[in-house]
């Protein structure tokens, strides 16, 4: 396994790479959810490339780009176990030299949910991505659906521009409780891990309502705000039930729909979802 | 030469032919100038993929894209004798399927100028040139020096979104009289394109008064604007004397400067430039 920092050393490795070739793009401190998106990677293409970059455009101003949990040594160790062959650790200096100025926007699946609290978040993430594709090219790239909404925004964008490359979107992966795996968690502490495990746990409420046949959508969403309610440490920002591709907010769930939420556990902010109807 | 109008019949043309690839992007109405970028192209790659798009996102409410020339016959026959091997025509439903919300923006470089005229004009070139660039997948893509802005910001963009493309940007091709070959030239009468002689004029007078050492910006852009005024049909919309790559307005010519202007002769905008000092 290869890493490099440079955009020339990256594009000279890349050319070595028997293809096809998969990308998957992190921000780093790796968890089993971005191994199982390794693993899809090496599943499907010839060759793995891993991109480790918190990219700062992505973060507002009042977000965790500072705190966000790194560590380099650790993630490459076990990059290197599961089996990537390149990965790619560019600075933001080399993703963002003086002078930048070109921006990617997708614009109606980027307005709701996550869009709406964090202005710029998926500007952020179209940028840095359109510029790994590029980078990279890569003939397919791998997605968590953990972060649903960047999913369907990278398959926009990626449509839209007619860049040459598939979208792989792969499954949540959860601890023993439920808790989705996230970078994040590690910010949690003990009395805050037993409680992030409400989210999944409201998630499945909300779920077991649609199987015994409830269509209302603002039904499904209180039921996960009540069994989110039982946990006093759980402080919901957001509980939507909407329309699987669009994310607009349905009255009734009627084809494939997707409850999601975003909340704060004291101070750190988890999501998660699930699709119902699919 | 091959000519297809799907993105799944140009990426199967785009597979047969020998690289390197040179893209020429056009709205057709091809001249003089689009075919001295074929040369350009043909001389420097081993296969030339010519674009003809009339691109409607580029164009504002208020301007001609309805009444844009088009002789695609014509054009057609241009590229076979000029050595194309393959064209792309895409309709607008190709270029922008129903849902189509995915936009480029260049910040800093388009603000002045054509920018500051008409807004979106170049978010509507970025984009469907990025999307040019991604489905045709060239090694090279050729753009003149007339559309001296929209050559700076295709630049920037190839470089800031990392695209693996070398921007190549092609010297002004003129009549005799000095006009600039411009597809709109069609649209002026025989009054009319006497009088267009006068913005080719105007920069020549410019480019003596720097020669014989007038280094002020404001005088040189004066030059100019008292030359376009000995002409009764011309109406200038602007006279820029700027920082050849950011732009910028100058107050002293220094180092490379862009001389350019907009100008109205009857209801044809045309623009022109020179740089002065490279």
């Amino acid at each position: 396994m290869k890493s490099v920092v440079s955009l020339r050393e990256l594009r000279e490795e890349r050319k070595k790479l028997p293809g096809p070739v998969g990308l998957v793009p992190t921000m780093g401190y790796l968890h089993a959810g971005h191994l199982s998106l390794l693993r899809q990677a090496g599943a499907q293409c010839a060759s793995v490339v891993v991109s480790i970059f918190v990219n700062p455009t992505q973060f507002g101003p009042q977000e965790d780009l500072t705190t966000y949990p790194r560590d380099l040594a650790r993630d490459l160790e076990m990059l290197k176990a599961g089996g990537a062959n390149l990965v790619w650790i560019p600075t933001p200096e080399v993703m963002y030299p003086p002078g930048y100025q070109t921006w990617v926007t997708v614009d109606d699946v980027t307005k709701p949910l996550e869009g709406s609290l964090r202005p710029n978040h998926f500007r952020g993430v179209a940028t840095v991505v359109a510029k790994l594709f590029n980078s990279v090219q890569p003939d397919k790239a791998f997605f968590g659906q953990k972060d649903a909404q960047q999913a369907l925004v990278m398959r926009r964008m990626a449509q839209d521009l007619n860049f040459p490359i598939e979208v792989v979107v792969c499954p949540i992966v959860r601890e023993a409780d439920g808790l989705a795996m996230s970078s994040r968690n590690v910010n949690l502490n003990p009395e805050e891990r037993r409680a992030a495990a409400s989210l999944y746990k409201s998630l499945q409420a909300a779920r077991e309502a649609y199987e015994n046949g409830e269509r209302s959508a603002s039904r499904l969403r209180q039921v996960a705000l009540d069994t989110l309610a039982q946990e006093p440490l759980a402080h919901p920002q957001y509980v939507s039930c909407a329309e699987a591709d669009s994310l607009q907010e349905l009255d009734q769930v009627e084809g494939p729909a997707l409850l999601s939420m975003a909340v704060f556990i004291g101070r750190t902010r988890l999501i998660d979802n699930i699709v119902l109807g699919r």
